[in-house]
């Protein structure tokens, strides 16, 4: 990065506070819903400015989850403007400058990094109190280039979405490497698709079972913090389809009473916890727990 | 691609005869271990010679799922070695390159397209009938690249995969663009995760409800063959990280019957089919075939 991009990046990004990147080393385990469900949950709290930004060029999920499918960015004199689903939660993604939501963006990495350039650099953010990053699967251009170019400002950490058998937490393990090697701290992992409860028997069946322990085993061994399991429930999916928060929509699913009870035992355990990367979670996890009791109003 | 590396590409390449590439616009469909089976199963004839090239650099899960984890690739005089899984199977990713699984590739695209140059140029493929790639999700220097590279010397065609979730489909409708693009033919679609038989009751549930309609009415819309669709079965998962064929190990799962109605069906509608594509599939079929009857010995 040039001085003077760098410069430029850090005048755009001043008004940012807080800046989460949501990662996966796999693909399809839900990290696109669970930024969805993060910038919703910090969102639910009015006082606060939150802002999504989808940087998956090739396999932009964000506007369909969020209800934005078919708007379009606006140029302004201070840029592009985000799409806001509220007037506090602005949305950034490669498919609002796309002119069918089915046209296949065939770049190469060079033309993906400069498009997530322009994202940091040339929309106006404005003031923003959360940024969260939803990135596609792996370890390559887009990740380096997010780090890259948010040094010029400042992460907070990444969360890492996971599914329970091994041949995803394998990725994952290269995930935290990454994540080590580029000095980005990891706020903790989240276990999707934990299992699965027949609706008609309530007999829970594990259907990506977690052969060598699934995240938690992984977690102790690598020393990260696991920051819960969600149940696999269909209308996670029907949700997403129709660009609805599943949380609003299904107040009794223990997918529902999962999110809950993460919240609550993050809560718990960090709120004598000082450091910085701590209370930025215990900050999340207020916005989930928002999300949720409003939910359940 | 210089005249020479082509000629360098055509060279090494001359002696196989059918390609097939396993694409999803999305991941976590099940690409890699329906590549995995596909292969498996066109193996089971012992006269045939099959190879399995796992481009996903950065999330490789080939080795893993063939029971090949740990295994190193060997340099002979004619190059480097791939990995035998049966004498007449063949595999080559980059996990084999790897000091530890968890170890990751953190690589922009130019390495990446190096190393799948290497993969088709340097390595001793020798004489193959059926050559497979599994790629990663997306759209962007990977799939450009095996396209181009491959183009010295020729490409049956692609395979699709998908989940029933709108969210999927919108990906793969993004791949099918693609493919046309770049001329690339779509042999089909298959679709994974269409629904979970409960073992305790036997009630089927929709866990990623086609609410548009699923892989079937996409395929209807967009002109391409459905293969099928195969619907989740927790087993699948266990038989993946052992490194071992689900089919195998659960003959009477749904999932099994569902893989072997697919190749019925497809041979009945295509036998009389006499373009090359849909004799490439019968051919896949018959070694899909092959395995089911094999497994039920």
């Amino acid at each position: 990065l040039k001085t003077s991009e760098a410069a430029e990046l850090r005048a755009r990004l001043r008004a940012v506070r807080h800046t989460v990147l949501v990662l996966s080393g796999k693909g399809g385990v839900g990290k696109s819903t669970f930024s969805a469900l993060l910038a919703h949950g910090l969102a639910a709290d009015e006082t606060k400015q939150v802002a999504l930004l989808d940087i998956d060029i090739c396999g932009p999920s964000i506007p369909k989850m969020m209800g934005l499918e078919g708007e379009q960015v606006h140029q302004s004199g201070s840029g592009w403007s985000p799409v806001y689903v509220e007037e506090n939660l602005g949305v950034m993604s490669v498919g609002f400058l796309l002119s069918s939501p089915d046209d296949a963006v065939i770049w190469r990495g060079p033309k993906k990094n400069g498009l997530i350039k322009q994202f940091l650099r040339d929309v106006d953010w404005g003031e923003v109190d959360y940024l969260i990053v939803d990135t596609p699967p792996g370890t390559s251009d887009e990740h380096l280039s997010i780090v890259q170019y948010l040094s010029a400002t400042h992460i907070d950490g990444a969360v890492i979405v996971t599914t329970p058998q091994e041949v995803s937490l394998q990725d994952v393990r290269k995930e935290i490497n990454f994540c080590r090697k580029v000095k980005l701290p990891i706020i903790g992992v989240v276990e999707n698709m934990s299992g699965f409860v027949c609706p008609k028997c309530k007999n829970e069946s594990q259907i990506f079972p977690p052969t060598t322990g699934g995240a938690e085993k992984m977690c102790q061994n690598l020393n990260v913090s696991l920051l819960g399991k969600v149940p696999l429930d269909p209308q996670i999916g029907k949700s997403c389809d129709r660009g609805q928060s599943f949380l609003a929509e299904a107040p009794e699913s223990p997918a529902t009473l999962s999110y809950r009870n993460i919240i609550q035992s993050e809560s718990e355990n960090h709120c004598a916890n000082e450091s910085p990367r701590f209370r930025a979670l215990l900050q999340y996890a207020k916005g989930l727990n928002r999300l949720v009791l409003l939910c359940h109003k």
